[in-house]
């Protein structure tokens, strides 16, 4: 069994993470912990898991002391210093948050006015987008778990960049995610009447996710890759769809990229590259660990339009997360991550 | 011209006061007012408002000086010194809170925690209950305007209890509001992952209105008429919908019973006595002063099924207190709202 | 493991029990059928499975033949003739429908408008409750699976009746089911344009789950007991709702109700009684087994009010089958259905 | 008073457009018709009409006859004759569906698989963008009202194209509507349960409106513009809003751009640029008959996001067309459109 502990498991994120570790039968969630609400059950925070797991908050020293498989959910600029006592203590560290996601200092300085606390430790950390970086996850003591946008967006151009198909120009990808996204805080925008039949983007050309976007998809193609990329809020609770247009190579056709995207994913089991004609929706990824991507072409301007959709709690975040914790323990990738969705 | 003024304008009550009386041909709105938001434009904290009406929120006394007739949509406790002011200098006033509804000022004690600062005050107030108590509004110089979940009940009963169909037995009142009637406020309830997709009562055998469903049943009927209430949160923006068991006296048929209702309400083009056979829905009065009523009958115990709908917004506060400004200034009653709901 | 097959399984339901026996360690789905969409994917219906379980939906014979264990899922008076070769060869049945849940043909024949066509096979049905008639399903073949309606009242009132704490006078149950209980078929009422935004009650004092209702809670409390049953749609997917109005005698007071309700379901993982001043709510139990109870009290009329949430689907349809099942094969009744429900 | 009629009354334009000429001045609603509900009353089909508006639909012809100004929503290819009827007795005409919308027959016949039955009759149809053809809507007698995308597009791309400020590149527009605008007729899209919670593209490089939006766009840039168009669905009741993506010229600067959209509607009542910083949002146009444009700057590209928001059923169908009659009768332009909207 992992002794698994959690720090910063007040929010949705990590809320969502023993929700579906307590399904998995190789771990034991030993500590969770939360500065808010230390000392108080999760069912006082979240009544759902009334009767079922009425563990008390504690505090974040005790859940490293505890756990030997640590994950923490965390604004920007909180997690490094957990991590580093987890490298000193041999203990594995996935940071659902923002700091072990981009590769260089200075982009992490420029979008989250932040500096590295031990930018040695940066050297360790994997990007942990299970399907992309197995191999050096399965090796990694720290991870930096994916954005849920950027896990929308990477998978669904990964095949394309990697085999080059795509012409060098800028990538319009137009995200839409459902109000979790926005985390347990109150806000105007996430008040139901205000929220509810609604629909607008927002940080339009500033949203920090997009650096991470860039960095992954340059090292997909091997080569700098640029997108403009605009998030929405849409009235529903769960999922992220993004709707990404991207010019084709002259020489290259629809059906080699349709060819090509399945056979890149065929041995997934989380991402789906659904039937020619099928169009991806956010319904069906729903609570779920599953990646959806559907390719659509416009033959009057020769561009490729790729739908992708997964569910930002799950593969967004504790879903893919628990993924990777498999990875790092050699245990089926799938374990604990088996929910079906619903299409109603 | 009337002179409108408007106290407490930054809530939901009050935007929809203006919303509406923008349109009202006989009105012109001079000032408006909130203490959170003094010296700020109404399109800063309504959007929709932008280029149409950009008033900016002054402070309370400058709206009773400026206006004849002035709204005040406040939290109880905070109405009475503004009545006063009106009463002495001949101006009209009606109150969107609960601070003129009660006849008891040891109702209002028990139920609001609160003692009256003008008791005698309190005898000018009429319960601006439009279709019930329109003679004495048209004299009146303080209204009382009736809550959203009031209106919806006691509209609903009036012709039973004023002809005495009921069996002197309680009846069970099952209310469903949709999310305004929360107000402006953040609230854990109305976070938008929370409240969608969500459905539950509050307030079980305690909320404030039910004194005051009583006191306007006991009215109607000439004698003391008892009710269990409970509302529950509706994940919609707009209406209320209440659900109303009413056993009905042995030697009364259903037939008389919707006969009544029908000629009760022939002259009221705001109350809709459906056909028999149909059922009132929230949707066929939302965004108007409409209140429908559909009649049941439960054979097998004798007993009448009343639901009732309205605009919890609209005709269960900003468009039935404009409703009764018409009747104090004797204009057409329907003035100003004439919004035709929509089907979809 | 045991060999499964569904009838009648492209419906809502059907779909709803594969989609969970997929995590069922101890079941192996054998066929699924559909006269409708015989020869086509489940995927076809239902994008959500896609890659996931794509058998092809066979007819009915096939699946009594290949399956130990058949569910069927059929308008009334569809299944009695698969119960009665099920019953000729040993195998075991549980009815999702209505055809198996009445004891006297009579309530069958004035609520369906339908005779029994074989009187002695019903000598043999148990009505699945499985928290109340534990005993009986274990040894059953026969089962008629309970309504959502019905689930989430006799739940919610079995401590009280059985204990004989209420009065002897008519119970009024307000509930409210989310639109996944209307089924697959489009209809007006659940065309996205008038659904959304919108509430009413349908059925009034004629909905079928009546004689069902009264049936198990005259059982429950020995003598007869009426009750007034008034459901209304809500624009939600998933959950019922129940607000149940009960006097209570006089010499009960509701510490002792309360106390009879945790003792009742103090060893029932799926039946949680809430704190006393928490209310349930149908977000806490969506996409889960669970039937959460919450007891209120009004002083003023010594009523008790009770709110019981399910999710219609599952404890109310789906999951609540695989829990008899389960008991029928002498397995973990959890097993299968340790689905955590979401507060978010 | 203009004596008006509506063939094809039965849809939700159709409606839409009565309800919102109730409340014209200086309108006469003489008859409208439907061939599915000829004989009935609008609330047997619209219950929001109920007391209010009862007419009942009649038969097409006699519309023609009794009206001087005829609406018509019909799918397309059944609008050519009533137009050419009118034609030919002198009576206005304006088509909500799509007949008269495309200027070349060729574009017709290759996007809605039809010819032209009257081809000369297209010679006097004007396309009704009521702010942008204003002066020949005034002297038309064949108006082809624009459609519900094209609409929100085309608003949110004039003043850039007529000034030349954008780049000679494709504009990638990704669009998002309201359930209304797939309309009355129910559909597995729109069936609650599904379309609930849901999102996704549909018609993707596809959809019938982009000839009209590139022949609209290329006659305000007087030289082809070519776009990339991608529909989706949203599941709320109203509204459109088109995310346009467009490249600036490289010695345009966007506070220029900025200025050029306000200086272009600075007199337009119904079309608001909304100040910099602030994001268009659906809420804050729904059931009026407003345009709501917010324009931002991606400096990384030096490209232009318009956000343009409209109500499908208002500013892109029944509104619009409302607009147009005032234009044509030379009645103020805002006559029976001042609904405002509400952000709640």
């Amino acid at each position: 069994m992992v002794k698994v502990g959690i720090i910063g498991a007040s929010g949705y994120a990590g809320a969502e993470l023993y929700r579906l570790l307590l399904n998995h039968p190789h771990v034991e969630i030993v500590a969770i912990s939360s500065q808010s609400y230390e000392g108080k059950m999760i069912s006082h925070l979240y009544p759902s898991f009334y009767g079922v797991f009425d563990m008390i908050f504690t505090n974040d020293q005790e859940v490293i002391e505890k756990a030997d498989m640590i994950f923490a959910s965390l604004p920007h600029g909180l997690s490094e210093k957990y991590a580093k006592q987890c490298d000193e203590q041999g203990k594995k560290f996935i940071d659902l948050g923002a700091d072990f996601r981009l590769d260089q200092e200075k982009d992490y300085q420029q979008w989250y006015q932040h500096d590295y606390q031990y930018p040695q430790l940066h050297e360790k950390q994997v990007y942990g987008l299970s399907e992309v970086n197995r191999e050096q996850i399965k090796q990694a003591s720290i991870i930096g778990n994916p954005g849920c946008y950027p896990t929308s967006i990477t998978l669904g151009l990964y095949p394309l960049l990697k085999n080059h198909m795509h012409k060098d120009e800028k990538i319009i990808i137009d995200s839409k995610s459902g109000t979790t996204g926005a985390g347990k805080s109150l806000t105007e925008d996430t008040h139901f009447p205000k929220c509810n039949e609604s629909f607008h983007p927002y940080k339009i050309a500033s949203h920090r996710h997009t650096p991470e976007i860039e960095q992954e998809l340059s090292k997909m193609a091997h080569q700098a890759v640029h997108v403009m990329f605009t998030p929405h809020l849409l009235p529903v609770n769960r999922g992220i769809i993004s709707t990404i247009y991207v010019p084709l190579k002259d020489n290259v056709d629809f059906d080699d990229v349709y060819d090509i995207y399945q056979k890149t994913y065929q041995d997934e089991y989380f991402v789906r590259v659904l039937p020619k004609g099928q169009v991806a929706d956010l319904k069906f990824v729903q609570y779920s660990n599953f990646c959806d991507i559907s390719l659509h072409y416009d033959e009057r301007y020769h561009q490729l339009i790729v739908v992708s959709t997964i569910d930002n709690m799950v593969k967004g975040a504790a879903g893919q997360a628990i993924q990777n914790m498999n990875l790092m323990y050699d245990l089926d990738e799938k374990e604990g991550l088996m929910m079906i969705p619903a299409s109603f």
